[in-house]
């Protein structure tokens, strides 16, 4: 099981960054690349094509064309993070409104993180340990939360 | 291999339909159902426990906490359709925008179709048979809008 | 009477202590806790039903589900306060946008404060002696305003 | 306990009615008025100083400046019910964005009826069968949503 | 003839400042307050009905109710600027969305500049040497940009 | 004392029907034309230049230029109208959004009665029956609401 | 000299036809066609290759990446057109938004007719009886709204 | 061939200069100015009618009047760079929304450089050597894009 993670530009590494810290928790294989929709398409449309990954998570802001472009290439799964910027919704409209035929998965601003789950949660279809991995995860947050509310309880509660 | 759709308000119906045509077409086991996030909590939550789907869909307008109120008890993928309504956005950035490690694949604007498209991509992980199915089904949507195309370009080159 | 604050994540601490200041200037009781509507949704439902709170105060940014997911679990009032980001607007209509039968009585952006008099303004529908300090208190602003107002009549009326 | 219902202008009586339906159910005393905070602010000044109601639910659209004058007048709790219109966001925003001392406790766009129950909500605090009536209501509801999808479930689940 | 400046907070000085040092530059007699719509409407009737000033700025920023409030109260002209903030939108939108026979004069974002201009060109209606000012006043600023203008050409035309 | 009224198209007819039948209700007296800021810039510098109207009321959709082109021709005072459209908020920021020096007095979406009692506020500075008028016409308006809202009391106050 | 208008869907023709209307009244040869920038790649590659026309016309809403799909095919000019829908924002942000090194030339919402005109603008850059043309329209223009404008003068200057 | 760059204020000059930097790159000569369409009308025409330029590209942000009131006085292609600012669509929207008959080709927000490859592809329609630069330009990014996806999939496909 492998997962490709593609920006739109080397300045989307922060949010790339994020999506990969996750996939390696839960140790799934990847590729990272860049590549434009519109500077690059053919390269694009070979990276897509040449991928043996099981589905693709874009990063772009702007016009943010690229899941869109890479869905256009592929039946595979495509998650797209936008990134955000001045307007915030550009990136946000272009995927999220997609065509009839051609989905893509949007997840929050900026949320690479949120799309590297997204993308375990997928894969874990067909993977027990994955599922149980994620479930052990989900756990450790609840946790690390109920731990939280608790001290504030104690610390706070005043008259 | 089946895909559980859960309706905010019985006025999704339309949308659900949508769905559940394209489901069909794809021959994915499915069941409907409708639950509230804030009216029926307890219910969502057994609904939502108690299936064995692999996916879920949810639909839902206005502050549209239903897919996420899903997400938060299951790690199985759970994508979101916002419905149209005086705002708009209410329900785009109420799935969109979910917080980390909790998240919501949200598709367009009352797009029910695409919804099932992608659930139809995450279940073709790991059936190849359906996989197959989504590259005809593009390669046929190719086809006619090359046909169009033809038939526009023969009628309206002029001058 | 007493009030429960809710903050959906740590990083609310500061809007949060805006609204403890002013519950302390009325004497309010209250407890502060932190809770996940979509991260640990048992331990919410838990916190809420095991609350002798009057009523809730609820403090949360991007899809902002937690004041909705307490209300799901109580008919006793729900203040919603939207935490500032990127959007502004996905928290604001999280909250307003609430479907019929589970009202969230939303006040404005980070104004933690304004949840704590709103609670206060609620809880002195039974209390006199708390009305009257709310009197007081708009009163003491009326004369500070008035007294800014005098300083500047004075110092700025040029020509 | 009674309510003092407050519209900016004859136009907005269905969105009233709402509001209106919701207080008989529960059997609670109200007043129902029209004012303008800006066409008439003596006539405002004096129906909130005079009434004994408990409560205010300020119904109005455009620049919406009627819960925040008629919060100027009062200690006592006011909800804002923002009206529909070509913008939709002038009201919404006039009714959050009020500055910090005096809140209005905002609900959904023309939504009466929540601020109905949100009133009910509060008068609730002080009268423990007003508290099992809003109890009983959502378990109602629930039942409800219930057997809608215990109906779809028995008649969609297919394949 | 003289123009009275409020501020809805004194943190709005420095745009009253703006308005300030232009109608000195007009030589315009002006009054500068500070008054809130909602935390003292009386003082503000009372500074409105008061006040001997021609016309009005009125200066606020998130439900910016001031300068509604300040029109509510008189039939004088009334200038609205509104401030902006996380938002922008709302003081916008509270400013120009007035109902009906309650108009406000909007001027743009923080401009408190325009509002004075605004107000000289009113005040100019009844005083021709004001109008030949503010005549000379464009013609000035007219030269300063075609010296600009020249100046640019001379050394940017290149190639 | 005159105002012109100009329409960026006859479409807003409408909208300048408001304004007229409001002028013509205090007796004032006026023009109207049709002009367009980028479609006939001449013709409008002559209409404008030509003009002896103490002010102008503009009427104008999408990026509304007009508003803005007759207040680079004249110093006198320039009231915009916005026009409402699939957007709305283009004409909104068009007039609003002025650059420092040349000010818009901008009232609401296709408000063109609330232009044209602004008119009538600023030419009230010079005529004190004008002043009368308006004071009148409050009042009257005052009085319609007390009655409506006497009516309504008396109607609908129950339980 | 020609010119190739490329829809995202045949439902977008209205808007086409405005287009082909405009340049069938400057006697500008045309090509129409409908092709999908996701649903139909490698088609779109094809037809922008395959092409001799100047300049493309792509008119297209939702996420709208045809503008931008047809740019990364070609160094020709490339006029975007957004259509309207529910959002309206979707398809602006698109094309304005595009990244540096692939511009879109943006018009106005369903704007078909502003796109032919652009495009014969550009075109008129090399052939001066076109540039010819397009001032006689423009001066036709102008003296439609001058007979406008007097007919309006004559009829409705009243007191 | 000569492009004329015209800024709304001085405080545009660094998008002018990314403006200025590319058509250099493609040694097309160009002319640099200010002139306001609001400040400056008389000047601001001298300045279009008098240039020999090809096509204009017009930088302002705000209300943004500028590459509109440029159009109103040529059939030359003008292409529009909106600049930030508070709001950020008033400029968009101001020259987006252009009405029928007068087109601005609008780029992305403070996008110089794309405002300058439009017009670079604009001139290109009569000067194969210009196309032939744009293409060899569009190859080096493309070149570029594949270097860097090459170095980032040698070094992070990892596992």
């Amino acid at each position: 099981m492998k997962v490709m993670i593609i920006m739109g530009s080397k300045s989307d590494m922060p949010i790339a960054k994020k999506a990969v810290d996750k996939l390696n928790q839960f140790g799934i294989q990847h590729e990272l690349s860049v590549a434009s929709a519109h500077r690059s398409p053919a390269l694009l449309e070979r990276i897509v094509k040449g991928s043996t990954s099981d589905l693709f998570i874009a990063i772009a802001g702007l016009s943010a064309a690229l899941p869109g472009a890479i869905a256009s290439h592929t039946v595979r799964p495509v998650i797209g993070v936008p990134v955000s910027g001045p307007l915030n919704l550009d990136a946000i409209f272009s995927m999220v409104q997609m065509p009839r035929g051609v989905p893509v998965a949007t997840v929050g601003l900026d949320n690479g993180e949120n799309a590297a789950i997204l993308a375990v949660q997928i894969l874990a279809l067909k993977d027990k340990k994955l599922k149980d991995a994620l479930e052990a995860d989900r756990e450790k947050t609840r946790k690390q939360l109920e731990e939280e509310a608790a001290g504030l309880n104690i610390m706070q509660t005043y008259y």
